[in-house]
């Protein structure tokens, strides 16, 4: 039920990680549930988590090892490893050690991250007993293997390739990531992983990290859950022997920070376009606001009207709920009077009120479109914000109150 | 598909107020769809409105003129007058004039509401058309028949009565009220109207109408959604003669307070057993919170969760999507090692975590019941609230996708 996503191409190696996927038999089905990444030594990582207040064990451990010059990511789907408490914890641990044991490292070289169920208890046996399987199985080749295996609810895998090039040198970048549900970033969203060959500082890296996140994984949502697993990360391995980069004035950092967002959007983007039950791709511009909060405040309440997402489900003009969203969105001054509203370009709301020229028909032929642009100009000052999120449908419904079954 | 919500009963007359239906030919099927009450002379009125910036027209209307001393209320459902601009406002001006005039009162003594949808220039001459027949009409006994006349999407009238006796006197409250979607009041829900025939001044049946829907329609919501045209009217006719009501502290009003909010309460809470698709009745209650504020929002929070919405359909005892809503809530701080969750009295979170006496089982049991408590203990301070909601159904989706077809 994907909205205008394209099966992924076969992407490419990054010069430095090698990767691998096996079936330990966390999901039904026998489908491949566990991934490894490893970067070569001297590698930087960096990555940005969840503000969920109930993070995941893993991500507490991803936090703590981030720091220590991590070089290898073990990613499991299946089992969230959240609300399981002390013992979800010690599992997080033990499953870095042991991963960690047959790669050469230290534990805490090894960032654990999980996509599941929460509240269920971490398979850790079955993980622990597929490691050799999987260590023995790393390539550069299998990065479309690994975007299969970290997917839940996701009908399809995600994955960008780019490539540019700078004084004779190509450099590439490759990530991948999974949605599906339990989408509303506040940081980064349920796991999305990027690699390159550049050599870049990690402090640096870090603040990059965090900047491309709320560019991209920062500006979607599909219902407003904040997962407790959402974690984004960027490793560099510098396999490509350019200068360490470590000045943002450089103007090879500009080029890699341009291609970089491109790749995280597009990634960012196929996750909302793949969103459960997701029959629409739906951008909301805001624009003409005091602050890029009330930009954001105004987008994320329209896409989380139910009602809005059910107009848009039903291909339905009905623009008086979006009308009524931006009229309830928290922001501290609206004067409605200076509201504009367009939906594909048909300008629906003008001056607080239906549109001199709007006509039903000119509504209905936007709203047939698969992919929607909602624009509402506020009037009140020069800052503008986009996001991005899906319509609210039987399938989605059916998918949630399944989930378990 | 209401929860338990049973039909109602005769609803009894209160001296002092007049009232009747017809229809317009508004909606469709020539259902009823206008409705008009008439005070004595001499009655308070007091409202409460949508904090929507987009008010639709008749809400501007009602707040100029509640301050005029109304003897008369025109509903009509069908359509909102919301976003119709200036012709909107003219439109509920006219509608006012035209009743005053059939009534002997001025045009500022007329309060309008309108319900439906949002968008569509108002009917104003198949309401106009309608007066003479619904002034005929007007009748201390069709409390019911108005009630009938304001649904829209509302599978059930929805309608209280209580009487309460004080020195040899007995008083009537009688309240009506209307859903079922785009159900978030921040005032007072969409169209509720309560009378008594006790004499109380103005002033102080404002500020108790406040208070009052801080306590009911205020605690309620559906889908998340603020309506443009949400109004909560009280009105006391004085018929039953009492000394007028100036003061807090006289018995009387503290009786007449208590029964009025129970009045209320249960009509908010009719509207959410009638909500859209509705097919549980959630109360959830947020205790050991630092503030009232942060209460409040954990539980709406929770409620408006897409997530948690679809399991409590599904009867699934899927509690990690309530932690992780728990977890996202905006709310300055959260020690998570301190909270527990119950549903329906089964412990499912304790310390941070799965609480160690959880069954599965519990928990299934637990959420099968048609009527679902959700109780939130946060451990960081001694405020408390109770919201009340109800799950995302196939039907809600349906009911908004098809709503104009």
């Amino acid at each position: 039920m994907a909205v205008g996503l394209e099966s992924i191409k076969q992407l490419l190696p990054v010069p430095g990680v090698n990767l691998s996927a096996v079936s330990a038999g966390i999901k039904k089905n026998q489908r491949t549930d566990l991934a490894l990444l490893q970067f070569k030594t001297g590698s930087t990582v960096a990555g940005v988590f969840t503000q969920n207040r109930f993070c995941a064990a893993p991500v507490q451990v991803a936090k703590q090892h981030l720091s220590q010059q991590p070089l290898a990511l073990l990613i499991n789907a299946g089992n969230a490893n959240a609300g399981t408490g002390q013992q979800g914890l010690e599992d997080a641990y033990y499953s870095c050690g042991m991963t960690a044991e047959q790669l050469g490292l230290t534990q805490q070289q090894v960032l654990p991250f999980s996509t599941g169920v929460i509240g269920e208890l971490f398979p850790i046996q079955k993980i622990v007993d597929s490691l050799p399987q999987l260590v023995s199985k790393l390539s550069d080749q299998t990065w479309n293997q690994v975007a299969e295996a970290i997917m839940t609810t996701d009908t399809q895998a995600k994955g960008v390739s780019k490539q540019f090039s700078w004084k004779g040198n190509t450099y590439t970048i490759t990530g991948i990531a999974k949605g599906a549900g339990m989408i509303k970033p506040n940081m980064a969203t349920m796991l999305a992983f990027i690699a390159t060959d550049l050599a870049i500082d990690q402090a640096l890296l870090q603040k990059l990290t965090g900047d491309v996140a709320n560019l991209s994984f920062n500006r979607i949502t599909i219902d407003g859950d904040t997962s407790t697993n959402d974690a984004f990360i960027v490793a560099a391995t510098g396999a490509a022997n350019n200068e360490l980069i470590v000045d943002t004035n450089d103007q090879l950092f500009q080029l890699f920070k341009s291609t970089l967002i491109e790749v995280a959007k597009q990634l960012a983007q196929m996750i909302v376009r793949d969103g459960e039950g997701a029959t629409k791709f739906v951008s909301i511009n805001v624009g003409g606001a005091k602050t890029a909060q009330d930009a954001l405040e105004v987008a994320y309440t329209v896409a989380h009207s139910p009602l809005v997402k059910t107009a848009l489900f039903a291909s339905d003009p009905n623009w008086g709920r979006i009308l009524a969203a931006v009229g309830r969105a928290q922001i501290a001054e609206l004067d409605v009077s200076k509201v504009q509203i367009k939906l594909n370009d048909v300008v629906i709301v003008e001056n607080g009120g239906r549109a001199a020229s709007y006509t039903e028909e000119q509504g209905q032929q936007a709203m047939v479109e698969p992919t929607i642009a909602i624009d509402i100009e506020l009037g009140c000052g020069d800052l503008a914000e986009t996001i991005w999120t899906t319509d609210l449908s039987h399938e989605y419904v059916k998918i949630n109150a399944e989930y378990r079954t």
